[in-house]
């Protein structure tokens, strides 16, 4: 992967993160941003659960779409922003535990748009990690409206 | 489509609906169910949006995926579940508005698997809708666990 | 669906379609071209089949993926040629007959990046139209390379 | 990876390799079997290129779907065959070369429905691989129809 050409890329990442209240209400974290990698977590609780008590894969799949594009993010010039394209996910194993940790890679960084790829771990109590999701990601880097004077 | 095998789908529907915590974390309601169509409701809040003040990519992503697995549970067997295998979704336009509606329907109904197609409208405080986002899912019909005695 | 911004989007997508080699290699034709909507025809051969005497899903994928790209050409600019950034196909019957004929139609139509549906047909001898796969794609639309002089 | 259920995994891939006549048409080599993992190549001609003189976009995606769907067969029980529910694909660059490269690797393993990942390279004259397209993959196990006495 070339060097980001946003140094302050981890800033970039975690302002995007802060910023997004739909994050906040399933209690995610952001946990590692690296040039072109992003991990996300969110903490077990009943409100991102579905009928049968595991994790909802609506939350999964947010996760993941998330995760991938910060990953994206975190390599495109400043004062640019991504928007996600499209993402495709499958579900392998279900999402039993304590916690869920999405991680999104980017595959292909062209100059509009980038590929990522995404992975979901289930964590259980023991700290045993099973993927339970694997995605793939079509992320467009688009100028950030300039903020109102 | 044929008739439907489970005459109570509505209400297996509606009470795997009820079951998931997940989506009254998003304010979503249940607006239509019949045999092989569901569709969703979310409106608008600051929780359910993303840094633009628009609806979370995740949150539209929820949405359909959730409106396609009751359309196919709509057409299930009575004592069966579904599990969604994977889905696909592309954002064609802003989730800009005063709520979402996801209408999921299905496209082929196998034995195991069935194929269901999701569309996401965004719904303008003039009541006019925009579709933002469409989708393509794999669902695969289990036995229902049997609640424990 | 806006008017075609391409007066001559039907000459566009045939000479698009005649310089493809390996749609040739399938013995593939084109039926229909509209603004927005391409429909692609191969009749069945033992050399595009695969172990069982069906069509080869590879073989449909390439139907599919093309009459999505070339509706997509439809609407374009004069000197825009089309790319596929992706497409998702599911598989829901056999590819079972004398014929497959693949529909692509342009659920939206951006500046750059354009999302289609595709469906594909197997046509039994008797005339029968049977779905045998779904899909969506995503085309971005780029200035065709002038030609050398 | 656990190990193999079906000893005879390598004859059974190449049986199912052989037996697929529109790989024979592309010009189709299998590489590598292992279990869990295919390579497949194709050299270039003009018969598998687009209008660019690159490969085509739909033989990269038809050689990436074999190549998931051989290696998920690497897993199955004897007397099993595969079918590919659903499969998706990005291109990240394009397919310009001598040949390509298709490596299909299964993720997860179910009983009935089988995860893969694929990537596709094309190999440049001098030997060189780029990544020209990911893709992602739903394959189904199934029993193979017994032979016609």
């Amino acid at each position: 992967m070339t060097p980001p050409p946003n140094a302050a890329f981890a800033e970039a990442v975690r302002k995007s993160f802060a910023d997004q209240g739909a994050l906040h209400l399933i209690g995610a974290e952001l946990l590692v941003v690296e040039p072109g990698l992003c991990r996300l977590r969110v903490p077990f609780s009943p409100s991102v659960a579905q009928h049968h008590g595991f994790f909802h894969g609506g939350v999964t799949g947010m996760l993941a779409d998330t995760a991938g594009g910060l990953a994206a993010l975190s390599l495109c010039a400043p004062g640019m922003d991504v928007l996600t394209v499209e993402y495709k996910i499958n579900f392998v194993a279900p999402g039993r535990g304590v916690a869920l940790v999405a991680s999104g890679h980017v595959v292909r960084a062209g100059r509009t748009l980038l590929v990522t790829r995404m992975e979901v771990d289930a964590i259980a109590a023991d700290g045993q990690a099973i993927c339970c999701a694997v995605g793939q990601q079509t992320i467009m880097a688009v100028p950030r409206p300039r903020p109102e004077s």
